[in-house]
């Protein structure tokens, strides 16, 4: 069994120094990443392969996620090029005043500390989540997945060497080598040198990780989201949001799980938007009034409502007002993205004012929910909660503040 | 026992209300939460008559805070009447871009939505809580401790009284009334409906919070809070510091529980900043070499360095550089405040970069790290966490913010 309390004084020994790198050191460190990741091709490979062949008894969805081949190596090594390329946070002043016994204060940006992420078996996120505390002045602790343990220790492995060759402490980024269940609760328990805990993985890890966890947690990916076609809505806008949220990569958190429309344009409008998910492959479950319009919408059970699929599938509900589509939205969605198509001005500003998820879109695809097509770069996850963070998390999200106070001898009268 | 799910569902439902609640009417309720209590002043001295009557094996410390009177009934209608002044963070748009594909995206604050209080003896708490949840829409869910029930549940009833007045739902504010330990464990995993939970008191309350609680928790109040006497420091600045950080109100957590002190100026700046701390009723307790030099310091023990004392007790130690003090404070600290005294430029901006603590001052008392003294206004405690907020923490600390995206049929690509 890894020796916790001696990863975690190391990572934060680590942290401290990283916690006071200049911004052309770490992006020089973030482009070595990627060249030493490009270097070591054949031997991730190799490493992948070990884990490949364990993987027998895995799905195959699940075998694709864990397997590294060149391309994917140079998407990684592409993806550290990019996150040497953002603005780096550290240092920035939030805010600065002076209060009124005279005392300059200054709201400082400064890294978190030491940050553990437990995930399953892309390991792509080893290097991801590498990248993104690396350049945020944090140390990283990671937990994979026991599948993915040869590839994702090669890869620290790479990073850690390049760590070394540059006089920094490599402790920076450690990787679980014992993946068993009382590791991964030991490291949930951590609190004296883990600052947080981001899981990232199906919603089973995520509750595993809320309900276990005494370290702070930030909450991503639980993503049942909706998409609500308003009285007033345009058919193909309606048609190609819908078919757009749910298909065009439906295994990840932002794709749209379930479709609500509104009975003043169901028996016009759902058919085609039945017709274009189902020809998209996608498997329609319904309410009642949703299945008297559309025949081979299949009758939707109670759990639907709550249920993310990460699949071609969609459960469709008629309903009868704006307001019926917001409390069943705010009852049912874990808070992620949601979107109304509408021309109406009022229930659009309705929609986005009452409406209590992360993101909510007027006539635009959920899809859009990415730290990317935010612009922000790269993420570490998508907030749930709405403690720290909410919705994309780039570098800023992984960082925290301190007050810097300046006096010339004030004292508290 | 209290239904704690009820009141989970109710604080749910009245915090979709106070979400929605514009400025102007907020404002107007908090100045009547203010009359109410001016105008039941009896009543309220009357209900904590009976706590004190129960309270007969309490200390004399515990039963001061317990106790209120018109003054201190007063004092509350005042706290009620300032957060009525204070600007409404909600509404806010933090940042606001267009993105790449078209899409206009904002970042608008919003409220956190229910809010647990685990407290202990003020009763004031439960007003003053009460007053920032509800200027910030959310709802509250109040737990205080069972010395004085009596006191919270009146002073609940009086707000909520006002609530209906004013056809508000009544349970944006609720007390439970079973003071239980088994009822505030109930409270710290219900996940369903509360946010976010915030102690307040001792340091045994908040760990046993920490490390029980499912819902996310932001950690306040534990400080034991360092002032560093460095080698250029001028010597009564130094004196009138330390004094003032460690006496002007002891029973704080800003106030200073330990002074280091460089040794090359120890023996001409410590006898008069000691004696100083004796003339002001102060028990001090020191390392060898600070015994050396003030007969009257009694040995520390190895205990010391991490207790907060919360009294007139000072801990003193000689360090030899300005590094082995940033060590000794990060090591020790709980991260709250921390104060250099000094003359050297390096050295004070060294100690603000590399000190790891919510507020890091040079040349000013510990004591400023409050809301008030920031110029936020009351505050609902001090975070000495990493996560959502750090320092004081104000209005806009207890809320959060959602993403508001407006297109036109904007699909991913």
């Amino acid at each position: 069994m890894d020796d916790l309390n001696q990863i975690g004084a190391n990572a934060k020994r680590a942290a401290f120094q990283l916690a006071n790198l200049d911004t052309t050191t770490k992006n020089s460190v973030l482009n070595q990443f990627s060249e030493a990741l490009i270097q070591n091709i054949d031997t991730i490979v190799a490493a992948n392969q070990v884990d490949l062949q364990n993987a027998t008894d895995l799905p195959e969805k699940f075998v694709d996620r864990l397997t590294l081949n060149s391309d994917r190596i140079h998407d990684m090594a592409e993806g550290l090029r990019q996150v040497a390329s953002l603005a780096d946070p550290i240092g920035n002043v939030e805010t600065g005043f002076t209060n009124s016994a005279g005392l300059m204060i200054e709201q400082r940006r400064v890294p978190i500390g030491v940050i553990a992420m437990i995930f399953e078996a892309r390991p792509n996120v080893s290097v991801d989540a590498s990248a993104l505390t690396f350049k945020s002045g944090n140390a990283v602790i990671l937990r994979g997945g026991k599948e993915a343990i040869n590839s994702n220790t090669t890869l620290v492995e790479i990073l850690q060497a390049v760590l070394r060759e540059n006089n920094l402490d490599e402790h920076a980024i450690q990787i679980l080598h014992d993946t068993s269940h009382e590791t991964a609760t030991a490291l949930m328990h951590l609190n004296e040198f883990v600052d947080v805990l981001i899981p990232r993985g199906g919603a089973g890890l995520i509750k595993t990780v809320v309900q276990n966890s005494t370290v702070p947690v930030i909450e991503t990916g639980a993503g049942n989201c909706h998409v609500y076609v308003d009285k007033t809505a345009d058919a193909k806008m309606a048609t190609d949001i819908t078919v757009n949220a749910k298909v065009q990569r439906p295994s990840v958190c932002n794709s749209a799980e379930k479709l609500l429309i509104n009975a003043d344009v169901a028996e016009e409008l759902l058919p085609e938007i039945a017709s274009a998910l189902i020809a998209n492959g996608v498997e329609l479950r319904g309410d009642e009034r949703s299945r008297q319009i559309v025949k081979n919408i299949i009758p939707a059970t109670d759990e639907d409502w709550s249920t993310e699929y990460n699949d071609l599938i969609m459960a469709v509900k008629v309903v009868d007002s704006l307001d019926e589509a917001i409390n069943h939205i705010n009852k049912y969605s874990t808070g992620h993205s949601e979107a109304i198509i509408t021309n109406d001005y009022a229930h659009a500003k309705k929609f986005q004012q009452l409406i209590d998820s992360a993101c909510v879109y007027v006539n635009a695809s959920t899809r859009f929910t990415d730290g990317f097509e935010f612009g922000f770069g790269a993420e570490i996850g998508i907030s749930t909660q709405k403690l720290h963070a909410r919705g994309p998390m780039g570098l800023n999200e992984i960082t925290t503040t301190k007050y810097v106070i300046s006096g010339n001898g004030q004292i508290r009268q």
